[in-house]
C-alpha cells in the first residue's frame, strides 16, 4: 500500500468534515456540535469592564477549568502521606506540564523546608566533605534541560489486566518540565571524588528519608541538582528547594528535598531499593537496579476521561517518551494492533523528554481499539503487554511499558481493555 | 587577545571561589555566605510527617516564594483595567515562564468568558462566513510552538533616560511559553479567502474590543489561534479560551479573547493602531505598523531587584530574543560597552523564542557597568540607546530595544543607569 495514502485520505476527509463542523453565519448548515444559535453580535462579557491587572499577582486557571486537577485513588494506598496523585494527561496537550499539575509521589508526605535553613551535605569517599546552602547552589553555573519524569510504578496496576479507567490513572505518573540546576558532576568535583568511589547515595529530607543508590557513572553523566522547574523555584511537592534530576531513570531515584550525597564503593541496599522498586519475576526472584524507563506511549485523547463527542474528523493525540534517548517514531493502530500507521510527531523532539504525537482519522461511529507504540533512537520498540508478561510474568509492579489499548464504543465512550 | 582566555580564567577562578563558598563538615573554613552552623544531622522537617498527596489538587509555589509575583506600577496608568503587571524576570531562570507569572496587559480588564458560549466568527472577504465553537477549534489539527511574547511598550519608559529600577519593570513585559493551537491558515482555508483579501482584522471580546489589522501574508505564515499555554488551557488574563499567536510581532496584535477575524483589502486603522502602537518620531510624524520586535536582551541577575550578595565567582544571567528568527550570539560587557565577551547560551535556541545566556566573572567588589547585546540570525545587532535615539528621537513609547545598563555598586546594590 502507498504508505502516504492514509495521510492524504485523512486530509481530504478532514477538510470535508471540518467544513460541516462550523456554522455559516446566515442560513448555512447547522453546526454538528453544540452551537446555541447565538447571533454574531456583541457578547455579554464585552459589555462589562473586567478585572484589572495584578488582581491575582500569581495567576491561576479559569474557574471553568476547575476539573483539570491532580487526582488520587484512595484505595490504592494505606495513607495519603505515602501515596500518589496523578497528572491529568487527558486534559493536556503539547509536551510541557504546568507546574501545578505535575503528579506527586511521596513516601512520608511533603517536607516543609525553610530555604534559609536548607543544607546539602556531600560526604563519604570524597577529598573534602562539604555543606552547601541554597545560596551556594544558586551561585554555581547551571544548565536548563527539558526531561520527562516517570515513576517506576506508572501503569503498575495493569500487570494482571486492565484495571484503572482513564489515562490519568493508568499513565499519569509522568510529567515533563524544564529544569534548571547544577550538573551533579560539578558539585562532586568540588568535593573531589576518591578513585574507589563507585556509587552515590542520595537521601531526601522528608520523613521517609527516601534514599537511593545511583552508580557514579550516571551521576557524572547527565544528572542535575535542580532547584527550578519551568523557570520558577521547585514546587514543595516536587522537592523544594532542591531535588535530583536523573534523566531517563525511574522517578524514585530523582530524590526530592535532597539533603545528603554520600560517595561509596557499593550500593547501600536502602529500603526503597530492596522492599520496593525491584521487579519481582515469575520465578519469585527480584531484579534490582532496573533504573532506565524504556520507551512508552499512551493515547491521551480520546481516552476514558476524554470520550469522543462527535463523529467525523478526529485527531488522536498522545505522548511518548524513552529513558534511552530520543523518540524517533510513534505508530498508531485503530484495530488493536493488526494494522499500524505512523503518527505525526509535532513540536520538540528532545533527549529523554516527552514528544507529542497526532494521528488523524474519520470516526464513523464504529468500535475502535486504539493503540500507540513508541520507537526510540536505539531501535527499541514498545512491546505489547503479552510480550512483556512472557518475560516478566505478572508479579511485578514496576516498569510496565506495555502497549495500552482503549476501546472506543459506538456512543463515543472509551474503556480500558486488553486485546489478546 | 586569545578569545577563549577570559572563559578559561573564569573557570579557574570559579573553582577556587566555589571551594571557599562551601563549608567543610568539621573544622573547615567557614562558609562565606549565611551558614548558620547547623550540625550535619537530621533537620526538623525530617521528624514530621508532611502533607499527603492532592492536599492541593492544583499546586502552587512554596510560601517561601510569595515574593515571586507579577507587580504593577500604579502611577503608570490611569486605571488598573487598562494597565500592566510585569513578569518577575529577576526571579526566573531557563526560558519557560510559568503560567502564573506571565505579564498582563489589558485595555479593558479581563474578559470572563464561558467556554460553552465562546464563538469565533470569520467573515469579510471569504467564500463562507463561519462561526467556530471552542469544541470546533479543539477538533482541528494543532501544533505546539514555544515563542516569546513581548509588548511593544516594553522598556517604553526608558526612552528619555533610566526611569524604572528593576528588570521586572524595565523589561518584564515579555514571557515565553509553549502554545498549542490551530494554524490560522487552516481556519482561513475553511472559510476560503477571496483573492482580493490582503489584511485581517482580529478583534477581542474584552470591553475594549481590542482590534488590530494584520497583513494576510503573516496570517498565512506562522500565526496560530491558540487555546493552550504550557499544556493547559490559556489563563483568563492571557485570553481564555483562545487568543491569536503572532510569532515575533508586538504583543498588541496577539489579540486575546479572540472573537472575530475579518478579511479585507486594506487595514482598518483601529484605535489601537492609530492613537497608540505607532512610533512617534523626532519630527512629529508617526510610523505605523511596525510589527516586528527587533533583537533585544537584558541581564536579569544581577539587577536592581537581584543584587550581588557575595564577592567571588559570579554567574551573570539573562534573556535574549528576536522577532526575526533565532538568536545566534549574546555578548556581555562589564564596563559599559567598552569591552565585550561572548556569553554562553544554554538550553534551547528556537525560532522567535527566548534564549538563556550566562557569563561568568569574579566580582572583587568594584563597580561594574553590566550590559548585554543580542545578535540574531539576520545579523542584526541590538543597538545602544543612543544609536536608537539618533534615528527614533525620544518621543516614542514603543519598540525600545536599546542596550540596558546596570550599575553594580561596591555594596552589591544594582541601579538602572545610562552610559553616554
Amino acid at each position: 500500500m502507498d504508505k502516504d495514502a492514509p495521510k492524504r485520505a485523512a486530509r481530504r476527509r478532514f477538510l470535508r468534515a471540518a467544513g460541516s463542523a462550523a456554522a455559516a453565519l446566515a442560513g448555512g448548515p447547522a453546526l454538528a456540535g453544540n452551537l446555541k444559535n447565538l447571533p454574531p453580535n456583541v457578547p455579554e462579557w464585552t459589555r462589562a469592564l473586567g478585572d484589572g491587572v495584578a488582581v491575582r499577582p500569581y495567576g491561576k486557571p479559569s474557574k471553568h477549568e476547575a476539573h483539570v486537577v491532580r487526582r488520587d485513588v484512595q484505595w490504592l494506598t494505606a495513607s495519603r502521606e505515602s501515596s500518589v496523585s496523578f497528572t491529568p494527561l487527558h486534559e493536556l496537550d503539547g509536551i510541557i506540564t504546568p507546574n501545578g499539575l505535575c503528579f506527586e509521589r511521596h513516601h512520608g508526605g511533603i517536607a516543609e523546608i525553610d530555604p534559609e535553613d536548607y543544607r546539602l551535605i556531600v560526604h563519604g569517599l570524597v577529598e573534602r566533605e562539604l555543606i552547601f546552602t541554597l545560596a551556594d547552589l544558586k551561585r554555581f553555573p547551571r544548565v536548563n534541560r527539558i526531561h520527562f519524569l516517570e515513576c517506576a510504578a506508572n501503569s503498575g496496576m495493569e500487570w494482571r489486566g486492565a484495571q484503572l479507567n482513564g489515562c490519568q490513572y493508568t499513565h499519569g505518573m509522568v510529567h515533563c518540565v524544564e529544569y534548571t540546576g547544577v550538573p551533579l558532576r560539578v558539585l562532586l568535583a568540588e568535593a573531589g571524588v576518591k578513585p574507589n568511589a563507585k556509587w552515590l547515595l542520595a537521601e531526601g529530607a522528608d520523613s521517609a528519608a527516601m534514599s537511593r543508590s545511583i552508580p557514579l557513572a550516571k551521576a557524572m553523566d547527565d544528572c542535575l541538582v535542580a532547584y527550578r522547574m519551568n523557570g520558577e523555584m521547585l514546587r514543595p511537592e516536587q522537592g523544594y528547594p532542591a531535588r535530583l534530576v536523573v534523566p531517563g531513570w525511574e522517578g524514585n531515584v530523582w530524590v526530592k528535598w535532597l539533603r545528603r550525597l554520600k560517595l561509596g564503593d557499593e550500593p547501600w541496599f536502602a529500603r526503597e531499593e530492596t522492599s520496593k522498586y525491584t521487579d519481582l519475576m515469575a520465578d519469585g526472584k527480584a531484579r534490582q537496579f532496573t533504573f532506565v524507563m524504556d520507551a512508552k506511549s499512551v493515547i491521551t485523547s480520546p481516552s476514558p476521561q476524554a470520550p469522543l463527542r462527535q463523529k467525523g474528523f478526529t485527531v488522536i493525540s498522545g505522548l511518548a517518551w524513552s529513558g534511552r534517548g530520543k523518540i524517533t517514531r510513534v505508530d498508531v493502530s485503530l484495530d488493536g494492533g493488526k494494522n499500524w500507521r505512523e503518527a505525526k510527531i509535532d513540536g520538540l523532539v528532545l533527549d529523554k523528554a516527552c514528544v507529542r504525537f497526532y494521528a488523524e482519522t474519520e470516526w464513523t461511529g464504529g468500535e475502535m481499539l486504539l493503540q500507540s507504540r513508541a520507537i526510540d533512537e536505539t531501535g527499541y520498540v514498545q512491546p505489547t503487554k503479552s510480550e512483556l508478561r512472557k518475560i516478566r510474568g505478572v508479579n511485578s509492579i514496576y516498569h510496565n511499558n506495555g502497549i495500552q489499548t482503549w476501546l472506543v464504543k459506538p456512543n463515543g465512550e472509551v474503556e480500558n481493555v486488553e486485546v489478546s
